[in-house]
This record gives C-alpha cells, sequence and structure tokens, in this order.
C-alpha cells in the first residue's frame, strides 16, 4: 500500500533538503529530532525516522522539558512514548529558562543551548517548522522594515540547525500524524492571542488570505526563501567591496562609489559596525551613503554613540563628535 | 508665520526628491502635476506651485477625466478651479476608458497615456502616491510573491513619472489642504470594498498595526525603497553575467556557476525569456539553475510553451520538448 500523500509529502521534503549540496555531510551520520511532541515535530521525526533506513542511519529524538506550563513533564514524556514507537531513541532534556527579553525569549536560549549541546558532533539538528511558521516570521519581520533580511524568514540550513518543512503546510503534518496512528499534543500556548504570532495565524494571516484570494502563505514562504539569496549575494558583494576599500587613513570614496546603492550602503554598514558604530538606522545609511555617491561639500551625518563620519581627502572617517579636521 | 507642519512636509518631500541625482535635468523645466482633486494630488500642487518660484519654473496641473463616474466633468472643473487659486495653469484631460483588463487596469492606461501625451517634452509628471499607497502596494504585491521587485512597491522617479509623496502619510496630506483652505474630493472608490486596495486600506492594514503594536506602514514602505535598490543591483549583476555567457552554441555553464544563486537566477530568467520562454515560476527556475550550480548528469526541466532545458557540452540550450541531443 502506497503511503498517506501527507506523509510521502514530509518524507519527500526531508529527503529534497539532504539532498541540497549545503547538507551534504549530513547524510550519513545520526540526525536529531527537535521534538516538542505537537504535530510538526512529530511528523517529521516519523519522516526522519523512515528516511534514516534509506540512508544507512539513526534518529535521536530530544525532547526539551522548559517547566513553564503544568504538566510539562507528562507532555514530554508522552513524546518520548511517541518517539520511541516510531523507532527513534529518545530522551527528555529539562531545562531552565532564565534570563533577560522575556519567557518565550529566554526559553528559545534555553532550547537551543540544551539541544545544540547534546547533539552528537557533525549531526544535525532537524526542526519541525513549517510554511504557516515561515509565512508568519515574515509577517512578524514586515513590521520591523529593516530590508530584505528582516522579511528573509528562516534558512533551511543553517548549520547544525535543518528545517525540512519549510515548503510544507501545518495542516499536512496533522493529516500525517493521523494517518500514522500519532497523537499530537496541542500546546495551548499556540492558541493564546495573548502572542503576536497567534495573532498574525488566527486573525492577520486568514484575513489577507481572504482579500487577496489565497495563495498568500506560500506567497510569502516564497519570497522569504528569495529575499534571503538576494540578501547572500549583496552581502557577499558588499564584503569584497569593503576588502578592497578599507585603508590605513579610512574607507577609499573611490573604490565604493561606483558599486550600487544596496551595495555600497550593505558595506557602509559592516564598516561601520566594525568601527564600533551602534545601531544604525536606515536614514543613517542614506546619510553616509550620500558622502559617498552625493557628495556636494555637505558635513557628514551624527552617528548613534555620539560619533560622526567625515569626508577629507577621499576618504570616511568615523569621529567621535566634536573634531573637526578640513573638509577636502 | 511659518507654514503649517503638514504643507512643510509636503514641500520638503519635493525639494528632496527634486535634489536626488536621476532628478537632476527637471530641476528648472516645466513641472506637471497630475491632479485627482483628492487631497494627496492637490496638496502635491500646493507644494510644486510654491517650491517652482525658487526653482524658477512653473507648473501645470493636468486633470484627467476618465469619464466613468456621474459628475466626472465637474468633478474635474472643480480641480482646475482649485488648482488655478494655488497659481497653476491647468486644463482637464477627457479620455476614453477602454481595452482588455477591467476598469481599472484601462482607466490606469488612459490615464498615463494622456499625461505623457501632454507632457512639455522633458517635464516631469508629478505623482501623489503617498506612504500610505506605497504600503498597499506592498502587499498587494506579496500575494503574488515573485520575489523582491513584487514587493519593491513603486518608484520616487521612473521618468517621466516622479512621485515625491512616498515617504509622506495620507493624513498629511489631508491636514496641508486643510492648512491650505483647500477643499479636496472624496472618491467614493476609495471606501467601496469591492476594490482590493480599499479593503487593504481599511482592513488588513488597521489589524496589522495594531497586532504588530504600530509602524507597519512605515515599514512596508521603507523595506519597499530598500528592496527596489536590492533588485536593481542584482539585475545589473545578471546583466553583465549574462553578455559574459552567451555564447553562439548556448549559455556557457562554467560562465555563470560561480556567482551566487540570486543572481545566477536572474541571469538564467532573463536568458530563457530573451530565447523565446513564457512565464517562468520559481521552481522552473530553480531547476534550471540545479544543471549550472547542481549537476550530476540530470536531464533538464519542462518549460512552458512546449520547450525544454538542456545541458550538452558545458553549454545549456532552449530546444522544443522531443529532441534529444546526447548530454555532456
Amino acid at each position: 500500500m502506497p503511503p498517506d500523500p501527507a506523509v510521502s509529502a514530509t518524507r519527500t521534503a526531508l529527503r529534497r533538503v539532504l539532498s541540497s549540496p549545503e547538507a551534504e555531510s549530513y547524510r550519513s551520520v545520526p540526525w536529531v529530532v527537535a521534538c516538542s511532541g505537537g504535530a510538526d515535530s512529530l511528523a517529521l521525526a516519523a519522516a526522519a525516522a523512515h528516511e534514516a533506513r534509506h540512508f544507512g542511519t539513526e534518529v535521536r529524538g530530544l525532547v526539551v522539558d522548559h517547566g513553564l506550563q503544568v504538566g510539562s513533564a507528562a507532555v514530554a514524556e508522552r513524546a518520548v512514548e511517541q518517539l520511541t514507537a516510531i523507532g527513534c531513541s529518545a530522551q527528555v532534556l529539562a531545562v531552565e529558562v532564565d534570563g533577560p527579553g522575556g519567557p518565550e525569549a529566554a526559553a528559545r536560549r534555553a532550547r537551543y543551548a540544551a539541544l545544540r549541546a547534546e547533539r552528537p558532533a557533525g549531526s544535525p539538528v532537524l526542526l519541525g517548522h513549517t510554511l504557516d511558521d515561515q509565512a508568519e516570521t515574515v509577517l512578524l519581520g514586515l513590521g520591523r522594515g529593516s530590508g530584505a533580511r528582516s522579511i528573509a524568514g528562516m534558512p533551511a540550513v543553517d548549520p547544525p540547525w535543518v528545517r525540512p518543512l519549510l515548503g510544507v503546510r501545518r495542516e499536512t503534518t496533522e493529516a500525517a500524524c493521523r494517518a500514522l496512528g500519532l497523537d499530537p499534543w496541542s500546546d495551548p500556548h499556540n492558541v493564546d492571542p495573548k502572542f503576536t504570532r497567534v495573532r498574525l495565524r488566527t486573525e492577520v494571516l486568514p484575513l489577507l488570505e481572504e482579500v487577496l484570494q489565497g495563495g498568500v502563505a506560500e506567497s510569502l514562504a516564497r519570497t522569504a526563501r528569495q529575499l534571503r539569496d538576494d540578501a547572500d549575494a549583496l552581502d557577499a558583494a558588499a564584503a569584497e567591496v569593503l576588502r578592497r576599500a578599507r585603508t590605513p587613513e579610512g574607507l577609499d570614496v573611490l573604490a565604493l562609489r561606483d558599486f550600487p546603492a544596496a551595495v555600497r550602503r550593505r558595506a557602509l554598514r559592516d564598516w561601520l559596525f566594525a568601527e564600533g558604530v551602534g545601531e544604525l538606522s536606515d536614514a543613517h545609511l542614506r546619510a553616509a551613503d550620500a558622502l559617498v555617491a552625493n557628495w556636494r561639500g555637505q558635513g557628514g551625518p551624527a552617528l548613534p554613540g555620539d560619533f560622526v563620519l567625515r569626508r577629507a581627502h577621499g576618504r570616511l572617517r568615523v569621529e567621535t563628535a566634536g573634531r573637526k579636521p578640513p573638509n577636502g
């Protein structure tokens, strides 16, 4: 009997990511699956257990217990039982959640640190993020508005993290679990409207799908993937330009000037960051770039951290506000 | 007495776009303002009339009457009266709206054609699109999901079109009209929910602003501007790579292979388009690119229009489906 289409979809997605050049070293080492017990990571673990046989490797399920919700230990134990039934070895990692930035950020930090520490050297950690998670991430990024990177979503391969399901809908992972007789956990946080992500999922995306007549989640995920490649290409170009423009006397304006604005601004951003200038807005970078591309003798912009950017003798230099060498 | 802040904002925005290098030739020629009689274009016309004196030029208001709504001639006459009161010369252009693609697209075509035809040679046509229009355009593009270009919004300068108000909120143009004693027309189409754009404006954007706690429209407009620069840079890089990779025997794989994916895929897209291949999806381009960057002897993808892409002897060629030369 052929497998259920949803089960096939998760397996195909996993094979596809493992066949990409950047995942080459992961094909024959043990795989770790980070499993919450929810439908996404359970369907992923099942796909991994199936595919591991073809690749001649094995799957280790890691279930992080953050200890934040009542009954979390029982949820984790139940996830271990199901992972074992699927054919994975499985263990619970109890972590302590604290530190700055609110409980969500702290839980995330603790989870990723525990997974990283527990993973066998060289192994990938497979994460169950779906196309729906990706679409929500893009919408979250839209509110930040700091360019391609902010809406480029999550990468499929970012060693040791691998996200095979970024092209698979959440409803598919749920259907896969049903077809396999698995009983996923429904995290009550996933429907709690106090979380921004939940409101994006339950209110914003359905409205956008209605108004734009469908296809929005897929479109956001596709856009994210393309913008990630765009940002990679432009960052690489900027790094090369910056390498050539650095001089002991400052940044060589002529070595920057003839490149496109998108490359110049990235080079300036990276250079200013290396010079110790803090959070730069789009407006700061445009003012800095005007000294390169549209210079008519104007003074340079003030920058965060009591710095000022100056152009003199064909070089840009970051100085502490106050000093004023002659322009030239 | 200093001018009202909203009035100042529209004037500053106009001066800023005219000071950009790409608008250099527009500084001392007559300016055309396309005016619907609505708040955006009326506020723009007022700013233009004021600034024109400093630049030693003059403003001609053009009011397009599409003849689609009852009373459109009276609306156009009223716009001419107000333009005249502001100090612009003004005339009505009555256009005939027909042709393919629905009444909105046809009206847009007729409007732009009439403005282009009526503009004095060398003059810019100033358009009143605001930051809010830009944010709506980005959201519309998100539903298409074909990369940076689809969410890059409208350009500020795209000769002969100039959009000085892309960084100005709609509420600012309304406040400027009030401060100047102007009486803008409220187009009933602007609140008719049968238009996708109206639902984005009145339902989606307010919900996104609430869920993401503000700043979304500005963020979308900022993102659009950055992505436009990114797309320009990558398109230019792709054109240069393509120029070097073309050979009489097809596209040279080695001349493409070491460039980033974002550049390779754009070069392939432009080359395939020039070869007569029709609408290409993201999946088509990724399959085509796999022949360059991840080739393990696989056959090439079928492409729209009964074509197939083949790799042989280190060259890519587009062939009609059916012919099969040896791989190599």
